[in-house]
């Protein structure tokens, strides 16, 4: 049976999971894919550490694994967009197959990372940067590539999914449900990257790259976390009959394509609104296959791991092959959409209004006059105050802004409380 | 660009929807693959029949087909075990790569399909034979293939579930949903095969080869279907926290495998719950993954057909690459496992009986002699009968029947009226 040697950077949580996986189920391995995979060298910053793994293998010289020609797969797992990203592209230079987790170093380089690859024909594959263990991204190459990709749309963020989960079914405050996320190891001390939507920002744009054969930087991604999400939008969606998500969701047309992450309505019956706590789901259109949905961990060690050591496999598998080695199936498209940034959608309106005759009717007739159409309104009516809850059908973000600006105009408007995506 | 020419056996749903995608798709599938795909014949019984394809590839000679020798590739879909098994054998000991949609012709005939393709160094692949679009089989491989599964247990066929999700949310009897399911299209007007979960057995014993490595003919999976379930126990079911399922499902311990077809009371907060009309959803374990589920359309022509226009796509790319031909990377294991048929599981019962004192008493005792646990018990009473609705922890099928007879020997028990697994 072919042996294939695999070095590990990193041996944290992803690092120290991925050795166990292989060690855990190397019979299972082998029986089913005819290779053995050997970790025999893992870089760490220092050996003085406790790792569950044997010393011998530890070495902190990063240029000691580049030069060990029978070395065939890099492991990267030590997260960062750098060193991470540089070690990437020179293991890949050195002729070794690569298999990261790491979405914010792929999403950052993620056309140099796939051309280095391609130029030195060597493989680079990174399921486990996406949604952890759910297999999202082989999916959207062989099995969905006789589809044209119209949405993906997805939970991949667990920390804010087991934070809004709180929020809805506890009714919890925001900062409540982080401090009990924290406590249960589903935030950091630091819950930025998370909350505010980068990590869900990052994994989107390399959905995008796989799903519609386009780069969209992250930056150029409109970003909106869940810090600023209120008890009571909360409280008026679910009433209203959707479940406010951390969305990332990207829609493809023709000629154009938009993508957002931001607090969205999800209809209650719509699977993406069963997807709890720190668990992801990703929902596909294809023009053929219809709606798809893979739900699953996004995050921790071993689901994780199992998304990189079935990189590994895969690699392990075209070597055994002898195959032409090729990183994923599908290529950046030559021929760019139109990236429209947000775009148009449905929107949740909450606004403070005065409580007097007229009110509904002034703002209508705005609406109208910005070629706005409402879906529905609902009103909370407090003395000589009053909420009004607005549907809108879809339009797009620069229309709405222009729409708002002259609400916040009118007498009978108070101030325009909070404005939220609502998934079609 | 490699062009690359294909056979199709049939040109009915599957096949005239596989020849539709192949067309429409056509720029985005060169454009991503690098691969042009040529239907260059399709084998009808009767060429006077219109078929929504040039007249021209038609041929009803399938030696004619057999001898092309630049086509690579034949697209099995006629359906039914023959002559459908032995167009695919030939075709692979002709040296061509087959794919085909056809659970029956796979289940029946698993071994000498897979050991001839292999034989023969030729591809075998059949995606659309378990839940039609859903990508589950191409899971179960590389991306997973790092997990010892655990379980597999799926909603595979649309019929049932559609017939139950009318049977749960509108209150109807089984023959009113079925003949609802028939006026919709969602059942054929013999829907034997379906609602006696026939079906759900083939695609189970396919999943039960690629999980766990293992040949479980359909003749050995414990089959129930829909078709006596009544409106009472969807009720009771839906009172204590479940919704019914016609569940496939499979679970591997270290030395022994327990599989079965049956409706099953799936928790509510289960994702299989929230899986509602003609779709489909496959839920499985991996020991590093932990849950997943794959959701989608597992019926009708072009989601079918996606997954078909898939697995052309995979071995193109295999062509393409000049790769060493694998059907799929699961190998059936040398060492089986231990066959328990249903197994253990937990079981609702109900139970008429009469209602005097001292009832659940003499039912609770003879559950004790027999070892089995009681999880939870509710009556409806009606003057002097009762209905006693159960439900026990886990137990061998077999010890079960066993206690079931000493209680339909009690006096106070009239009948064992309805008996349905549990999911855990």
């Amino acid at each position: 049976m072919k042996k294939i040697k695999i070095a590990l950077l990193g041996c944290g949580t992803v690092g120290g999971a991925t050795y166990k996986i292989l060690q855990m189920n190397a019979e299972q391995i082998a029986q089913k894919t005819g290779v053995i995979l050997e970790i025999s060298k893992i870089l760490v910053r220092d050996k003085e550490r406790p790792y569950a793994v044997p010393e011998s293998l530890l070495t902190t010289n990063y240029q000691e694994i580049l030069d060990t020609r029978d070395i065939e797969i890099v492991v990267e797992c030590l997260g960062g967009i750098e060193p991470a990203s540089s070690f990437m592209l020179q293991a890949l230079k050195a002729g070794k197959h690569v298999v990261t987790a790491n979405k914010a170093a792929v999403a950052a380089n993620y056309e140099t990372l796939v051309s280095t690859s391609a130029q030195y024909h060597v493989m680079l594959r990174f399921e486990a940067s996406v949604a952890g263990g759910i297999p999202v991204l082989d999916a959207l190459q062989a099995p969905l590539n006789s589809n044209d990709i119209e949405e993906v749309s997805g939970i991949v963020n667990g920390t804010t999914n087991y934070i809004l989960t709180q929020m809805i079914e506890q009714g919890q405050a925001y900062e409540e449900a982080l401090k009990m996320a924290q406590e249960k190891g589903f935030a950091e001390a630091d819950p930025t990257a998370d909350v505010e939507g980068i990590d869900a920002a990052n994994k989107l744009s390399i959905l995008i790259a796989l799903a519609f054969g386009e780069i969209v930087p992250i930056e150029k991604i409109a970003t909106i976390g869940i810090s600023k999400l209120s008890k009571e939008d909360i409280a008026f969606a679910s009433h209203l009959g959707y479940k406010i998500k951390l969305l990332a969701s990207a829609q493809k047309s023709k000629t154009s394509l938009q993508a957002s992450v931001q607090p969205t309505l999800v209809p209650k019956d719509h699977m993406l609104a069963a997807v709890a706590n720190e668990f992801n789901a990703l929902f596909i259109h294809g023009n053929a296959v219809g709606d798809l949905l893979f739900y699953g961990k996004g995050a921790g060690g071993l689901p994780t791991a199992s998304a990189v050591a079935g990189d590994i496999i895969e690699i392990a598998n075209a070597i055994d092959k002898n195959a032409a080695f090729d990183s994923y199936v599908n290529k950046i498209s030559a021929s760019h959409l139109t990236y429209l940034g947000e775009g148009s959608n449905a929107y949740y309106l909450r606004l403070s209004v005065s409580n007097r005759p007229g009110v509904l009717a002034a703002i209508a007739t705005t609406f109208s006059q910005h070629g706005i159409s409402i879906e529905s309104v609902t009103q909370e009516v407090n003395g000589d105050a009053a909420k009004m809850m607005f549907i809108l059908n879809e339009v797009a973000r620069e229309k709405l802004e222009l729409a708002l600006l002259a609400l916040e105009k009118l007498p009978e408007v108070i101030k325009v409380a909070c404005i939220l995506r609502v998934m079609n």
